[in-house]
Formats: structure tokens, C-alpha cells, sequence
């Protein structure tokens, strides 16, 4: 058997084998955005890592240090936020190869305080040493969370409505922008790539959802809509139905779409890296979170669903055209469809 | 400026400006062998994280994956060991380049997961991506321990009694068999083998001393014996006095020299990656330790000198000679001597 074969997600269940030996106060192990586990009579200290990979998650030569460093921050404070925690402590690991200019380090890790500092998060050290060619980072976060308020991926119930804290799609035609070269000649198309490069991490929207009594799961999308909110259903036991017409689409998305010729809804169920917050809330609480949402924020947490008892995910289109989808996200091992 | 030119601790000094924005519960962030912060009334949270790069930490064709595994978390041990702490739980991140065998990874899972297993770490969760060329490997671990029983490395003071939890210079011996293939054709050579590949991360020995109310200061031999010392001296605006005659050197390392033609003083003091503990003892309490350390443990803690006020730090040869020394373990940025 090979690693392409089994894919990520059947790698992590192969070595998830014997690594939970002492099972007191763990909340959540491997499978949620974060480790959750007990150090406090209330609190649980909240830890998640993201690693990053020249040539396979970025190319230096495209991206600028400050946003590569600000990007590698935001990810893992976006996994903090999906367990409805407040991030604080971060570590660095980096290996920096010969040819890597100091300056470039600089601007990493000017990105990444700047992030840090505008969520409070103190940057207590890491690791650093060097790399034959790629420049790699990986970033650790210690958050906390009262207990009673952590968000996670088991928690959907049939019936529940679906949220997201912000458009889909928008990373990325950013991404496709920036692989394919192609000049942000207006500011829809800036705003594209910015959305790519510069993720703003649910923090705020991530506490204001844990303190609501009706929200149920929550996960980040970071993998793409369909992909993410299958983890959700596999691990609630649960089934899924979108609408497509409200699955919320940015204008510049829309621009971009009609321009280049995509479809924006296939965008926004298959892109990746977004990292707005997917929930789940009761119905009889769906609508007030929905409004003091939108009163705290001023902007939608936009419903697109339902959770059902189905086990299967399904996408209703507006001519009622009923279509189950799967996951179209990404799998670091397998072949990506083109 | 060149990164080669500042050195690793140059980089870090320059990088860990505006690191710390929020100071109240920190008690020890960039500089020790972990960051050490209050969550919780009585207990710190201890946090350290280190990263493997292949080709320049290991090479594939040359460890085992077992091996691989069972070392990258006994590094991350043994700095929680430094900080008297328990370890509590471990985060593996891991880039996987595409010609690498599932066996092996599973290899380097069952070494991670046994040494885990022996001092009751938990594995909670990480990250696992694809790489170009390179595996890498980043751990980070999660351990506690009480306030008043942290172990740090500005704590000693002028006339402490500087001891090691180990012998020294076995680690580099072995690193000097496996780059220049010399076959370990008697035990003794696959003791200092093993001694590199398999180092025992010292947390026992970590717990002991840091619930000694004489011991002040500590940190693990991961630079070299010289090169940590001076951690530990500039951190406490002490000097150091260290006895040629009193490095502890093992048989193994004995027999070694004498065939390969090396002084084992200089291997134990220049030698890496032996993971024993130092610290430093007020004398009225040093023989007591000292003793006690001997029950428990069924071996000597070695006394190898005293911290003094200097700001120096210098080697007394059995003829009385006195040389200071510098240190000549590993800086990952500069040119090293050879």
C-alpha cells in the first residue's frame, strides 16, 4: 500500500493507532481543528500546528515574506477560532536554506507579529535551524477555552441550521489569479488575491459563536466547503443538504466567475483556505444568532443548509435539481482532480 | 548582514523584538529550553517544539525510521526534562516528500509512539502534508510543572557546584561512526551508536532535581557541553570553572578515542546531543543531592566544577594549566569548524 493510495486522511487513521495512552481531561485528540484537553478546573488549553512547505505550499518567488509569515500565523489562529477559543501563545519552527535573504526573514516574522499583536497572542519561541533548499515553517498555537463554550466537529445534530462567517470561493480565484500570473488589473481582483494571501482568521466570530447557547459544531474552512463540512457529518453522524443559491458568493467572486468563465458555486463548494467559520446551530436559535451576528459584526452569518439524518450530502439547486456532492477539497496525498 | 554572518543566536535575537506584547503570566518565553506561562494557579504550562530536516539533521539512507521517530521526540523531552517539568502531550507535524515508503513512515510512528508510551505522553494531533525533496519533522510538547519547581537557566549563582545527570561526548563519537561508516564491530561502538541515535531523554532525572530546594539553574546538553554552560552563564551573569579530570567520560568513549586517536575531553566538551542535564547547586546542599541522586538512580550525578563571578568561562587541566574556553558545539548558521 502506498501513501497516495490510503491519502491523508487514511494515513492519520493509520497512525492515530496507540497515541492517546492516558485518556484523563482529553477532550478532543486527533480529528478537530485543535487538541482539547483539561489543565484547569474550567479552562481547556486548546494547541493546533500547521506546517508549511516550500514548493508545495508556496513559491518565494511569488509570495512576499510579510504575507507568507502573516498566512502561516492565520491558519492555525483560524483552527483556534473554530473551537471557539481565544488564541494565546504562538511558537515558531523555521529551517531557512542558504539562499533564503535575511530580509525576507525579517518581513516573515514582522507578518507574523503583526497578526500575532492584533490578537493578543505572545510569540514565545520555536525552533530554528537550517534546510538544504525549501524554507519551511511551522507554527504552533496555545489557545484556551471554557469548557462549556468549546466548538467541535462532533457536535451537529439533525435539524440544525448551517452557517458560514463569510463568503466562499474567494482564496481561491485568488490563488488561480496568482498561479496563472494573471495581472490585478481592477480591485475586485486585488481584493481576490488579497483573500488568498492575507486570510483573516474568524478569532472574534469564533468567541461570539461559542457564548451562543444554540451553536452546535463549528469547523474552519480551510479545506473547501464540501470537504470540510464532511468532516462535520462523518463525525456528527449526520447528513447535510446546501442550497446552492445560498451558498454566499462575493461580488468580486462573481466578477471574477463571469470574466474567466467558472462557475461561482462549484468556487465556493470546492475552494480552499477561506477560513471563515462553517456552524451548525439549533433551529429555534438560528435566527436570533443569526441577528445578534449581524448586529455585532455588520455583516451576515449567512444560512445555507441543514443538517438531516440522511448520512448522505446533498446540494438542492434552485430548478430543485437534487444532487449529492461530495468532497471536492483537498487531500495532501492523492492526486487532485484538475 | 548575512544570516551565516549573525549565526543562529544573532537571528534569534534579532527576531524576538516585539515577541512579547501581553507579559502578565509569562515566565519564561524565547531563551530556555521552553516557554514556561501560568494558565492555571499553582501549575506552568510548559511548551517546546524542534524541527528535523532531512539532509541536514539526518539522512534517510542512514537511520532507521524507528530511530528517526524515537529522536525527534527525545529532543523535545529532554528540554522539558530542563525545565523540571512532566511531559504531558506531544504534537508530530510531518512533510512527506512522495518516494517515501509507508513502512518507514510507520517506523518513525512506532519510535515516536513507544517513547511516548514509556514516559506517558500522549500524542494529540498535528499536521501532515507532502514536501518536494525533504522529509521533515517538527514535535512539539505540552508538560507541566509546579511554580516553585521550575528549572531555569538564569538561576545559578557564584559558588554553585556545576553537575551532569549523564556522561558527555558519547552522542558525538557515535555521529562520528555513522557519517565516516566505520562498522561497530564491538559493543562499545554500538553503545556510542546507540547513544547517538537512541539518546533516554533525562525527565525522571529532570523531576528529581527540580523537587531539590538547592538546585538553581539547568538546561540539557543539546549544543555541547561548552556551548550549553554558556547559556546558563550568560543568562546568570556568573562565569564558569569546569575540572578537565572531572568530565565525566564513559568506557565506551574511552576505548574510542584511544583507537581513533582523539582527547575525549575535548569530545565531551565540544560533543552535542547527549541530552544529559546540567545544573548548578548551592554548595551547602550539592553532596546531599549528589547523594540522593546516587539512590535513586543507581549512578553518580558528576560534579564538574563550580559557577564563579567571573563572567569567564575556564578549564582546569590536572597540571594546573588554566585555559578559558569558548564554545565550539552547534551554531546552525555559522560555518563550523571542523
Amino acid at each position: 500500500m502506498t501513501l497516495k493510495e490510503i491519502g491523508e486522511f487514511g494515513f492519520i487513521k493509520k497512525i492515530s493507532r496507540g497515541c492517546l495512552i492516558r485518556k484523563e481531561n482529553i477532550v478532543r485528540a486527533i480529528g478537530d481543528d485543535a487538541a482539547a484537553f483539561k489543565t484547569d478546573p474550567d479552562q481547556l488549553t486548546l494547541i493546533t500546528t500547521d506546517l508549511l512547505v516550500e514548493r508545495i505550499h508556496f513559491s518565494r518567488s511569488t509570495i512576499a515574506g510579510y504575507d507568507l509569515g502573516y498566512k502561516a500565523l492565520a491558519v492555525n489562529l483560524s483552527d483556534i477560532a473554530a473551537m471557539g477559543g481565544a488564541a494565546r501563545e504562538a511558537f515558531i519552527s523555521i529551517a531557512i536554506p542558504e539562499d533564503c535573504p535575511l530580509d525576507y526573514l525579517e518581513d516573515i516574522y514582522d507578518g507574523i507579529k503583526n497578526l500575532a499583536a492584533k490578537f493578543n497572542v505572545n510569540i514565545l519561541g520555536g525552533d530554528t535551524t537550517n534546510s538544504r533548499i525549501d524554507l519551511i515553517i511551522n507554527i504552533v498555537v496555545h489557545g484556551t477555552v471554557a469548557e462549556k463554550e468549546l466548538l467541535r466537529r462532533d457536535a451537529a445534530r439533525s435539524g440544525d441550521m448551517i452557517f458560514t462567517t463569510g463568503f466562499l470561493g474567494d482564496s481561491k480565484a485568488g490563488l488561480h489569479l496568482i498561479l496563472n500570473d494573471i495581472a490585478a488589473d481592477d480591485e475586485s481582483l486585488e481584493m481576490l488575491i488579497k483573500a488568498h494571501l492575507l486570510p483573516e482568521p474568524h478569532i472574534l466570530e469564533g468567541r461570539f459563536l461559542a457564548q451562543q447557547p444554540g451553536i452546535h459544531a463549528a469547523i474552519d474552512t480551510s479545506d473547501g466547503l464540501s470537504s470540510d463540512l464532511r468532516h462535520i457529518v462523518e463525525q456528527s453522524n449526520v447528513g447535510a443538504r446546501l442550497y446552492a443559491d445560498k451558498i454566499p458568493v462575493s461580488e468580486n467572486l462573481k466578477k471574477f466567475c463571469t470574466r474567466f468563465d467558472f462557475d461561482s458555486v462549484k468556487y465556493a463548494l470546492s475552494g480552499g483556505e477561506d477560513y471563515t467559520l462553517l456552524c451548525t446551530a439549533s433551529p429555534e436559535t438560528a435566527d436570533k444568532i443569526a441577528s445578534e451576528f449581524q448586529k455585532e459584526f455588520k455583516r451576515p452569518l449567512f444560512p445555507i443548509g441543514e443538517i438531516t439524518d440522511t448520512r448522505q450530502m446533498e446540494l438542492i439547486w434552485p430548478n430543485g435539481r437534487i444532487r449529492s456532492f461530495s468532497p471536492s477539497g483537498w487531500d495532501h496525498f492523492k492526486e487532485q482532480n484538475k
